[in-house]
């Protein structure tokens, strides 16, 4: 069953496509906002109002501003409109006549659209006593719109065409779905990203801080927070070692003119931070992979030695305007779990096999079971806009391809959607409350091997190109810092709490043994913590908890008297009394199986 | 016994302080160079000729250059003289008399020497055929030369009066002592640093290089380099880590505005990297004390919470002159064990009793046994140009003089060698062949907590200042590795050796046991590499021998049959057959205990 709606030229029409349909919906939705807006205040002029993202906005032109206050009233107002089955009624007017009827009603904004427009008709749809200048289609009626599948949701500021030297703006966004079910699926979900709200919890949790002081974009660590990415970086650094990579550390700085053989320079200049040292032009550095091919010149190469796969946690600086910023996730400065693999074309598939099975052991290893793949080719329309050979992206892609296949992944294939330097895999992660995340890439690049003249000596004795892959596991490590905050809700897997366990003293005369029991744990290993502040149990309790340590061990008379200590859990309260040694046993369990329980 | 002297007066004298003996010792052996070039190289006109650091040098103006092959014939010649036992002939002359005498010989330079001297009388200094304008005293005569206590060591370009817009002259260095002896001493020791000069020894052992494509002064660090970083950088942070102190990670970027808010801006803006964002200038960061500044402003903190010691792996960059960059020891950019801790003035002293015993804990893992301490003070005399209050800098300097007190430390007391800042205390760690490197140091702050204006909430509910201490161990990373390529001439203890045993299988058949060896030993946990090619075993010894790798772990047949090893170890030569369980127990003992042997 389809939605029932109206073209501007009145015929009567039913869509059927289910996304064609939402759009028209949040579309209707919008004018119904708008009508209940000029119903509410008399004396708003209309800017435009279209579906967009996960709703839809309509921009308002009024002097006195909208307040918080008024949004219920706006979604009360658009209820009783929805209720009242109120037409939307096209209508195809001369193009005169809709500038003097605009004009009449003080809609200067909808004028200028109309005189911008070409052509001389256009059509206008009535909805009670709102009339506005659109395309349509619309649904039929508000009656087709349930009231309780539409949300009024926030207030922002806006710019006529988005222009900031134009007319200052009120905007207000809405959502709407088909259903009211799909719309309270839609809340729960906003409201469970805001309570995992990366920034929300790292301020809470003390994990990282964006300093004002020191500019936008750049990511303070703090202990806790320092704490989290060194069992990252370590966990990462053994599985890369075990696996045959080598790392290696360079420079934050070079020259401009290893950016201009690199071909960054021209391409990239844009995102580059660039200075000077002694009159020479110098770049911090965006990527680390003229880095690493400086060490691969750093000495004559032979096929015995191949592949050699370098590896380092570089942090890069890119630039990215101001507004876009956002906590971990979209940062100025981060640091990359980068890698290179220089090998021979016969090399290439066993590597990137290999690196298939890498990316799913580590994300399995912070609990991402469920992945998109995509694969992305050249655009075949317009080879000549690519670096490489026909052969090369032959070569690449049935690697790709391949190792793919014999690994049961499925993929989407991303026609054009290349890089000119080579094709490449991309990997997202799906969170836990179904979200998608780019993290994981696999990259061919052609070009770079040519620009630095890369070599190795065959078994011929001759030199050849090697082939070059860009990879990376987690992307960047403040952005995955970010997604992993929000896919676990703070709450980490035991292995990577910043404190796994808190030691809680019920009376002050307790401290003597907690001390002990604090030691004895921290000599195992393990980041624990000692709350003896002069506080009620229940209070350290649900501080702990707050603050989602996953172990809470509370010592009084018993414990101390036993030798033992009672364990609460966060995910599932109290344990019971235990042997210190059984907890050390436990949790050295979940540590070193790096399980998501308890 | 003292040196036999002529003073320019000519008086007759002897002078038994032996650094003053050493340094006229040295101004006479430069004058019987001058002597020596001027008789083998006639029209060779004269410079200056100043003792200087651990020889001499004179300049010389001369159309033809001077050339490596020179120098024999020219310390030939001062053995010549030295053994004629000519004297050094004062003279007091009149100005007019010395400029006319000398415009006669030529010697422009000497004449704008002498006319920039105030007075109406100088002397002069006559030996052989040489004429100098010199204040003396000299040797009383050649004879006093011992022939064998002088080498002439190298050329070099030089401009008058160090200026490069002044005429360009040659200036040749030399060396002397007063005996024959200590003369050998310092060439061994010239010859044992050459060997172990860390830029030749970083090549040979593929540790590092420095990129001329990416710029000087900055340091890639190769996989075998890095695998000795991370192993100190892994044994500091777990000795951190067990003294209290947590990691954090700040960025490599900051606005402008924090590092005037910090002071840097003013009074170190020669040495900062700065770049424009949007307009605005970013600077890159020279230290990282404003970052930890930042986090410790990123909460209220408490007196409970205090000591705050922050401590990071900081990569800085500060200019150098390209000039002055040498290998790893000078560089641009370099990575600090920095840490800053943030503490009550009560907390002072203890603070400082363990960094103390810290600096010596960590020098004495890297088999630093000799040190030399220096505290510096302010200058008494102008107590106005320090911040901090009298009473701060008594109680910084109490502290710092208490503790080094308690330990039984040494040290040598610089008056006015303080930074501005706060007192400090300066270790400079001694190496194998004994020469001081200055690595640790503790420095009192009391400008930052002002300027950043940190508080603390103290028992009294009320706000506080509190103390400041920067803190480094081995300073630099980079420079660090210098200093440790140097002092164990690249034979690094097995625990921080790059690679800790090599395999060798003595024939192809028995590659399928080494293999067996190789990922036995690798699951130990220890860094071994297996030489399988299809060279001659003595070969591979030999070369394993030169990459200083502590173990060559040789298999043939017997090993094969009896699942054992042939070592064979660096130092000591061939240790014979033994169970590979006893091999790994006896390097795992070694890296535990952090041994320098074998």
């Amino acid at each position: 069953m389809g939605l029932k709606v109206r073209y501007a030229d009145g015929k009567i029409g039913e869509v059927t496509d289910p996304a064609q349909a939402l759009e028209i919906y949040r579309h209707s939705t919008s004018h119904l906002m708008a009508a209940a807006v000029c119903s509410l205040f008399p004396g708003t002029h209309l800017g435009i109002g279209p579906a967009v993202g996960d709703g839809f906005f309509y921009d308002f032109d009024r002097p006195t501003n909208f307040t918080e206050d008024d949004l219920p009233k706006i979604e009360a107002k658009m209820r009783e409109l929805a209720l009242r089955d109120l037409e939307y009624q096209p209508r195809i007017v001369a193009k005169e006549e809709a500038v003097e009827l605009f004009s009449g009603k003080g809609e200067d904004l909808k004028v200028e659209l109309i005189e911008d427009r070409a052509g001389q008709q256009l059509s206008c749809y009535r909805l009670g006593d709102l009339v506005d200048f659109c395309l349509g289609p619309h649904v039929y009626s508000t009656g087709l719109i349930h009231p309780d599948s539409f949300r009024v949701m926030s207030l922002a500021g806006s710019h006529w065409k988005g222009d900031e030297s134009n007319r200052r703006l009120q905007r207000i966004y809405g959502t709407a779905f088909l259903t009211p079910d799909e719309l309270q699926a839609h809340l729960t979900q906003l409201e469970e990203a805001r309570k995992r709200d990366h920034r929300k919890l790292g301020r809470e949790l003390d994990l990282f801080s964006v300093s004002e002081e020191a500019g936008p974009g750049l990511i303070f660590w703090h202990p806790k927070g320092t704490r989290v990415r060194l069992v990252i970086e370590d966990f990462l650094r053994q599985v890369l070692l075990d696996r045959g990579y080598e790392f290696v550390t360079t420079p934050h700085i070079a020259r401009g003119a290893l950016w201009k053989t690199s071909g960054h320079y021209d391409y990239y200049r844009a995102n580059m931070y660039v200075f000077d040292i002694e009159d020479e032009e110098f770049v911090i550095k965006p990527m680390n992979c003229p880095g690493h091919i400086q060490i691969y010149k750093s000495a004559m190469r032979s096929y015995r030695d191949l592949p050699i796969r370098f590896a380092e946690f570089g942090t890069v600086y890119r630039h990215e305007k101001s507004g876009v910023l956002h906590g971990m996730l979209r940062v100025r400065g981060f640091t990359q779990d980068d890698a290179h693999i220089f090998c021979t074309r016969e090399q290439v598939y066993k590597e990137i096999a290999d690196l298939l099975d890498l990316v799913l052991f580590v994300m399995q290893a912070f609990a991402f079971d469920k992945y998109q793949v995509e694969l992305s080719v050249r655009d075949e329309s317009r080879k000549q806009d690519y670096a490489g050979t026909e052969e090369d992206w032959q070569m690449a892609e049935s690697a790709l391809v391949e190792a793919m296949t014999a690994k049961g992944m499925a993929w989407k294939r991303m026609e054009g959607e290349a890089v000119f330097y080579g094709p490449k895999i991309d990997v997202k992660l799906i969170d836990a409350i179904g979200r998608p995340w780019q993290l994981s890439t696999v990259q061919f690049d052609f070009t770079l091997p040519k620009r630095f003249d890369l070599a190795y000596i065959g078994p011929d004795g001759q030199p050849h190109q090697p082939v070059m892959l860009h990879r990376a596991l987690l992307g960047s490590v403040e952005r995955f810092m970010g997604v992993l905050i929000e896919h676990f809700a703070g709450a980490f897997p035991v292995w990577l709490a910043p404190v796994q366990a808190t030691v809680i003293p019920i009376a002050a005369r307790h401290q003597p043994y907690a001390g002990q029991l604090f030691h004895r744990l921290t000599s195992a290993g393990l980041r624990v913590e000692l709350d003896d502040r002069n506080e009620k149990m229940g209070y350290k309790i649900r501080e702990a908890q707050a603050r989602k340590v996953p172990f809470m061990l509370v010592v009084g008379d018993k414990e101390a008297q036993s030798g033992q200590v009672s364990v609460r859990s966060r995910s599932e309260g109290d344990k019971g009394a235990q042997s210190v040694e059984s907890f050390v046993a436990t949790i050295t369990g979940y540590i070193e199986a790096r399980s998501v329980k308890p």
